[in-house]
């Protein structure tokens, strides 16, 4: 059992509805906290969209996931692996972003994330737009590569964007794999789909090495076979899990900026991270969710759900 | 044929928006009417939550359940059951409960249900939330124990909550065990997913008898499989079925006040009820349907296509 | 490569929030443009739902189509095709139809299509509600009857409605087989489901000879088998493809004004097009898309993915 | 005291949410209810929009307005009016429209209207488009022409409509005023604004007499005295009060098809209703309440509340 | 200047969609926080809705406050008040109620108050239905009974409800008067409207000497001069402000239970609050926001701005 | 009469909900469309938020604008003006901004604006986010200071943001000022209100001679007093007009993204318009509509309805 100061409140002591909201009702560390030392893993908000091309709202995320995610309780109903009780897990409040400046807030990212690694806690990031990943990603594998397994809809791999830009949400992985923050031979991409521009991310996967598993090829081998590749691409080295919600059907997880029809439903949204027990991670981000578009909030409640899965296998 | 009077209004006669809505656009007859003694089957609506522990709503669960009813027609499509030329079905209106006061509520339904029992009436409920089981079961259950299926992603096998209150949402099927409404050995429940507090529940369960069926078993064997499992265990006697419209995934069936992500879908919602043909069913209830939480009233449409699939296997 | 005038705005050049909506961003072509001469194919809105029975709202489908529609990209991320540089392909506007005269706006909807057909243009169909299809047909059908592949979840296939009126959202196809516009021999409807008034329309429907493959027979068999032999119906001959938007699950696609739960989902909505490649598609149309009851959009995204898979199997 | 039968059903007794939802919770008599020769004043639905030349959405305007009316109790909080107590009032149901020919549904509406006519029951509609209006007015006037209250933001006096169309939304009280149902001297219209096709409507006003009040005079002279000049205008003599609910600003009533921005509050929009005290009213409607565009249901609870405020001036 | 540690953050330091939601952004100090000694003005919320007897939801209303009020400032833009320069402000979380056991809440509530009472702490509470009220009396007029500012469209004098159950949300004052709690010759309650079953509660306020201001009155007379007389009548001892947020109109505030439309206008809403300078404030509540019927989150942002102008009159 | 070319399509040859949806269904020329020369206002969208610090969304604003347009007629009913029959008035489309890159587009939309200038047509704006009039205003002002009437809740005069960023929809005026864009002492800002950091922008308004209209002056002197004022200190010379949806009370206009709760309503924010006639109107524009936020719509209708004002007194 862990510390107690850790474990979150339990909805049989003050109702899911009541309280200030915490990510999944753990205790909230400041940065400044001298408990910080203790964590283990460290729930992070990157309230940012400075990098989305289509319809903005990520920098939303954070704050609806945190409300969502006070309906989580304190275990995994197949698993049954009690997250709270094997790892100190504290909210870690949201990396402050400068909404106006894109470099200033890339900046401000991977300077909070090298603290974390410096205080050795492994953070579960709840986003933000995809190009979160690249600062979180620059602080992360500052030391080596790391393999990657990416759920989403689209690879980011792009190159650039209207005339040449380098830095928005299509394009983090290139970067990140051209700054060696990655290694692509143990990077793979789970549930690629939807119209294209044309196949330059593509090529660019094929001449790195990176795997690319489009959705066809998920419907028709099923979550266990692809996820057991998935397993054997990334091996035992430290690896980084992205999760883009746009990787689900859109009817599943409305509130995103870039959807796409045709995608995995609810089960096997979770199915997939189940599958990564035994993975070596060294951090993991759940990003895209946009609650302008999310009325219902059911986006939100799917993403910390895909989140708690998250935490239960990197414990 | 059934008596003409017991006929629903055809959309070919009054459109299907026209109209006072009543239950699949049956005759409505209150308390007093004479006519109740022709009834077999009586639709009754429960508009109350008394027992949520969270977001509340299930209280306006019949009447909008009434309104999306009107868009159902005389004839399954798959069976092809008529079900209204086979037993005189009617809207018998709501019982009212109390909502400031959950023992008065409880003693209310249970007088109404008696009554129906006395007049050999068998209820097709809407509800109000998961409690409501418990006092419509007094009454159908007063002379002996029933087998139940029990769709569902919670168990509702709590012993307490909140410092020991008995009467939640969370509780009622713990309390019919304990006091002999439901043969433990005859009861079966499907679907149960989401994250727990701990394992109170499924230790009762197993204690008992009763067989939970996961959402991953049911993912894994398919509806046909499980269903021909459900049949046994509730064998050939007198069996109540409950129904709560978080068992369908939150995506399908957004407006409950509890949902768990990945759940099944719209099709295996229907499917499951159709397998109960030949079950001895004593009556039924559609549980948890929360209005506030269905803004587009699809969630309604569904409870009440999973309410015509009940009575197509109850006549 | 096609004429470059055909080419729709990239996302590159010009973000896909800004700009007038046209179809899939391709250039707008009034009816009197000269440029006319050079289409191949033709994506024309009907703004109307003269024929609807039930909820209004398919007159304002063509607009929220166009609009959900300038996120689509250039290229099939499946089969890879790139339809606008095979065939010329332009938005021809709205044909205009009189919102209080459905037999005027027939008549216009028919005299529009005969113009394109003069002209040589497939036309790809932004409906309007199911009645639509009859005076498309009238156009298309008029040299010899057509065969069609039918997705829906109802036949359309009644004879009448309220005291015989023979023109409803419920009656296309029979008035279709009756004009010698389609050959029923030739004729497969799919997902065909919900409760009914009574068996008349599958009756005509033996009678003729049409194909109807009910929503359990789809679920049981797969979309590649179900759509091997769909293909073997209607042959090589010429064939329209007519796809309502209630054949897919309500919950995909909300927005549609007599929905039927337990429907395909996302993917196979897509799929079942994809394996119409091979065949001679004279004409399609999306149908019963109704904004006032999608309050995300997501169905008017879906209707937009669906155009787009037609017209890479029309190209 | 009227006769207790008449007494709507008291939220004392049954909660507000809760039973079959009559108007204003009275009781329901079917056409063929003996006990309809004791009624007053009937409440009764038109369910249509079939001369709705814009969005659509009335024909669900009676269910909405039924349900939001259980809100309303038995006495007026500012004239201490009960209306229940001093004219016996019934729930008579809706006409059956036919939805797809205008010309069947108005014989229908103005058969409906007769037989009440010679019931002695003086109606109060819940619409419906405002083209109901006329075959209201052609049983309600078929002895003499009635004088108007009307308040809008059109004058609904067009000549035609696309091409000549006689009978839509926008023409009803010029043919009231040319099949001699209305006495334009004693016609007076409130609230008229936005922006205009040309002034053909208004040069027909000015011919024949009626007066319009546009927006700037009626927010200018302030409703008291604007409503002096309307009840001198009507003078003692049988008159007709039509409302339609986009009289009322957007804001407070979005539910409805042809909004026009600007208009009088709530507050205003029940005084003006009050102000009809002493005016000898042989019936009321309530049109164009849109539910597919009022999420919240708020026009639909304002509608009641007019409803209300209409049946305390007819008492 | 107050102690800085009371400062709420600022927007220039972290965009005001970031960080963990308190209360205005101040600092959240738990029961058993040391700093708690030097709070002035404690900003509480009591997410319970057990007194409801129409829709409920003020149980969310806590935290969607909580959420709203990161929109706010520093600085009063009329009265230039600066409240946290003034009083040390602070977050001091939620009372945590018994959804399933009311009179078991009402005791939760006051043993939460009075030890607020204690530690010299003025409540500025978000409710909660206005049943909250009660027990937060119990505890603030333990000594002395309080006069009353009462902002609401419904007296709540009730005696009873539902067969004599005496604790709703229609009953808190009727109990506070008969407690001692209140003197009734110094409560003022302004903008009552709407309905009314009887004059029980109008009776009862006219016995014992409660001043009613119903809302024709507040229109003619306007703010200045009804809220002057409002400052008479509770002078200068020690007052309660109850504003419940259906004071307002429904349009301006949709989220609650119990609307009653042709209330006052936002701006009216803030002002009535500004004119509140000078009187004596011991404590305050803003009740009944219910967030699932504020799909826009609107009312919740007029909530806590009613919140920050009662703060600036309270300092 | 105009040329007949730029005269919009009347709802009566075209149903206004049909057809490729421009401004005001105005003939849409681009860039290099030789019939710009006989322009004498177009209508420009800018969708673009990238100088957003709250909630974003107004790139979405040109479509949702273009939209609601398509509902504007041909003439005003109050002052009876006919904008397109005075001058010829054209959609010129939109600015494509770069969404991921500031200073690039401010860039691109000064470009775009110089050009209109050279071919003199005078622009009336859909915006776009508040930081978009500063770039226009580089265009417009490029040879002489103007004036301006700027409606809004703030004054966006702030210096800078986050650490010193000049560049934010909270700047646009200080830089205006700075730049020598605008005559201070001929700016006057109307609707003025809510929350405040401190008085730095209050501070440099008194320090230049800008003339502050605070809400509570507008609501106290009404809108003739007010704007005769604003019409005296911008006196004849060329003058630019910025109306920030956010002027409107949030409940008429919640589609926006820094809401101010007490502000104007729907008449008030229409006639303040009004009043303008006789002022020298260099360009207009109405900015800060964020389609995220405005679920029904309806804050589209009012913008585009104030931008038909402002066309009525630019002609």
């Amino acid at each position: 059992m862990t510390d107690p100061f850790f474990q979150p409140v339990s909805g049989m002591d003050l109702p899911r509805f009541a309280g200030v909201p915490t990510f999944m009702r753990l205790p909230y560390l400041p940065e400044d906290d001298a408990r910080r030392v203790a964590v283990d893993i460290g729930l992070v908000g990157v309230p940012w969209d400075g990098g989305t091309t289509n319809r903005p709202g990520p920098r939303h995320g954070p704050r609806q996931l945190r409300d969502a995610s006070t309906m989580i309780r304190a275990q995994n109903g197949i698993t049954m692996v009690r997250p709270f009780e094997v790892a100190n897990c504290a909210d870690l409040g949201d990396v402050g972003p400068n909404p106006v400046d894109l470099m200033d807030s890339m900046e401000r990212i991977t300077t909070f994330y090298k603290r974390l690694v410096a205080q050795g806690i492994r953070p579960l990031t709840a986003g933000g737009d995809h190009l979160t990943s690249l600062p979180v990603l620059r602080a992360l594998a500052a030391e080596r590569p790391l393999g990657m397994v990416h759920f989403d809809s689209h690879t980011d791999l792009w190159d650039g964007y209207f005339g040449g830009h380098k830095y928005t949400h299509g394009t983090p992985f290139r970067r990140a794999v051209e700054e060696g923050l990655l290694d692509p031979k143990r990077v793979v991409q789970i549930g690629i789909r939807g119209t294209m521009y044309d196949l330059e991310d593509r090529d660019f996967a094929k001449a790195v090495g990176i795997r690319i598993i489009p959705i066809e090829e998920l419907m028709a081998r099923g979550v266990a076979d692809v996820m057991a590749e998935a397993r054997e691409i990334v091996g035992d080295r430290p690896t980084y899990v992205s999760y883009d919600i746009d990787f689900v059907d859109p009817t599943f997880a409305p509130g995103t900026g870039t959807p796409e029809v045709g995608g995995p439903n609810s089960f096997d949204a979770l199915w997939v991270v189940r599958e990564l027990a035994g993975v070596n991670i060294a951090g993991a981000d759940m990003v895209e969710v946009s609650p302008p578009f999310d009325a219902s909030g059911n986006t939100a409640f799917l993403g910390v759900s895909v989140m708690f899965e998250l935490l239960c296998v990197m414990v």
